[in-house]
């Protein structure tokens, strides 16, 4: 799978790809992501890449020339100009089921907002799919594209060592709910054990306490998937 | 404001810090980023910080000794022990009001997972708050400690060149509501002009279109916001 991300601070990305999974990812060619620096693409005598927002107000707007331009020219790269994702707080909000569809792409163009945002016209002519990772404001749209990149790439088979690992995930497609407890060595640490079922070797009883678990724990602190999760079943 | 970010891929962030609107928040000493590699804390025989889970299953757990024991030497560190979050996706949703909150604070501890998550003993000892950036599976905590940390500092009094344009952006204290659209030069792009009101120099019209258009792109994307705001504002 191949991720462009479009950005004015491409060098943000360098540690975080040399990171473990995700380098591993790029070396064993499952994975490929290049960043482009928009700024190439200010063409104006100036070389800006943003300006002051017409109406006044504070900060400023990206132009709509250097990105239009940018996105053209790397859509060309491919054998496929890929979906094009524009990071913005006033997009679609991510979720698992949105990860997972991103999952099945070939190619994916992750577009990175700064300052107030991009000119209108952005959208107005490149249609992006706009996304958001939260009701929260970023500085701009970088660590929301790792969030997606992070997100999508544990679905890619290989990626993960053992690849039924996501599966039970919090949110996945084997468990919309939260994920159950956790416990491993030392048995007691600091006076508090690990439940006796977990050791008990009854896979049965296991099982049927991890998804006990995950329900209580769903129901205190997420009732609203439990909700939803009843919704799809009723479908 | 002091973010502790205790990892166990502390390289992961060396880029993500030089970069322009933190770095400069970081030499103007208005914050302070420091990662800890908790392996440093593994001090089994096999320097080991994960191991298998306890009743079986995919993936590793990390264990409980060398969280509890980086996250109690963390805290002593500086003047005070700090606020700790731990980011999970069973975690409570970030939203802005969340950042606003956590930018009133003089120091974050940001715990930050991997594999099949902590031992549920490091909850059960240290009652960390565990916030997750949203219903989706990341490879780890650094990333969601990025998007923690990118939202708050932009809060912190001097970071943003402007003080004001925080103030306007989606779901913030100026506005719950998605935030407008926005143009600069040229007023004609590729045969689309920029709305007449913006170049107008009438501004309460502009603010009157501007607020108009909040709420219709709102309505339109994402009517739940204004039936929060409408919650709110009953109260």
């Amino acid at each position: 799978m191949r991720f462009d991300v479009l950005t004015l601070f491409p060098e943000i990305f360098s540690s975080y790809l040399g990171q473990s999974l995700l380098a591993k990812a790029i070396e064993g060619n499952l994975v490929e992501v290049h960043p482009h620096d928009m700024r190439k693409w200010a063409n104006d005598k100036h070389n800006r890449v943003d300006d002051r927002p017409f109406g006044g107000g504070a900060g400023m707007v990206i132009r709509a020339e250097p990105v239009v331009e940018c996105v053209e020219a790397v859509q060309q790269e491919g054998n496929q100009p890929g979906r094009l994702i524009m990071l913005t707080p006033q997009g679609r909000r991510l979720d698992q089921r949105l990860v997972e569809e991103l999952s099945q792409e070939k190619r994916l163009l992750l577009l990175c907002g700064r300052y107030e945002g991009f000119d209108q016209r952005v959208s107005d002519l490149l249609h992006p799919e706009e996304v958001s990772i939260g009701d929260y404001v970023l500085n701009g749209g970088e660590v929301a594209a790792m969030a997606i990149i992070d997100a999508v790439i544990r679905l890619i088979p290989g990626v993960l060592g053992d690849e039924t690992s996501s599966v039970d995930d919090s949110f996945s497609s084997g468990n919309r709910l939260l994920e159950f407890p956790q416990y491993t060595r030392p048995r007691v640490y600091r006076g508090l054990a690990a439940p006796d079922v977990l050791l008990s070797g009854d896979h049965a009883q296991i099982a049927a306490w991890r998804k006990q678990q995950s329900i209580e724990r769903t129901k205190r602190r997420r009732a609203d998937l439990l909700d939803r999760q009843a919704e799809t079943e009723d479908e």
